[in-house]
């Protein structure tokens, strides 16, 4: 895809997070964009990214689903306010609550697909589910809430990313 | 702490997993032990596993208590067995479900200690609760629902870790 994921979007200084950070050059860069009401990223493990044999790691999941979630939360937010994502202020929200279901074992060696939608968006929370796919298979199923950040970044006391 | 760790006793066809296998050389290592009835893991998180500014990525939280909560699952039924760990046949658990809730942001340049207890022991699923400490002060909680691998990697179709 040639247009800017949500995470292009973020300011330099929350643009470091090691699961979609474009600045932190040690961190996997999750990428998400829409596709209609839903949001999409595809991620490509590396061969170190196992957790039992021929199978990916379940932290690498969970992280996709929790950094594509936020950003979708972000995405959304934008949508609901009838705004672009390089206007200002900044939206960038962190996770309350990640919880993920392992259905099956996801195959290492083929991209993953992780497709969210946005189940209820009110004031700064907006809960989002997430299904992850590998080889056309649903591997894993997610829910996040996410909870917009104060402006001042570390300013909270109540949420983490 | 010099004794081995729960991952030490996985074996070898086991031992590559992303968050804890010690064949992992990419890996992030996470070793578990006994403290009475709860276990223990400490870990250091690198600057790279940044979230937003001064704080720890909830990537890296859930993966320390995904398998921190797998590993103690296994350690727990070699105890409910009356076996010790380096006994056969081995016991490696997967994760049927995470359950992560962000109770405050998560500070970096600090040992993150993970404490978890077993919930529920049936069979082969276990449930196991974790809960993150920075700093003294409680930062995350998790529940991990655990099942045991089939004896021969790759033959269930059911868990992925």
């Amino acid at each position: 895809m040639t247009e800017k994921a949500f995470q292009d979007f973020y300011p330099d200084d929350l643009s470091r997070c090691y699961g979609c950070g474009r600045l932190n050059e040690h961190g996997l860069h999750i990428k998400s964009y829409w596709d209609g009401e839903e949001s999409v990223t595809v991620f490509h493990p590396k061969p170190y990214h196992l957790g039992v044999p021929g199978y990916v790691y379940g932290g690498l999941i969970s992280s996709i689903i929790d950094c594509h979630c936020t950003g979708t939360a972000a995405a959304a937010t934008y949508r609901a306010q009838g705004r672009e994502m390089d206007t200002a202020p900044p939206l960038r929200f962190v996770t309350a609550s990640l919880h993920v279901e392992y259905l099956r074992p996801t195959s290492m060696g083929v991209p993953l697909e992780v497709r969210a939608r946005v189940k209820e968006l009110k004031g700064r929370k907006v809960v989002v589910t997430a299904t992850l796919l590998a080889k056309g298979k649903v591997c894993a199923q997610g829910e996040v809430i996410a909870i917009q950040m104060p402006e001042h970044p570390g300013g909270g006391d109540t949420e983490s990313q």
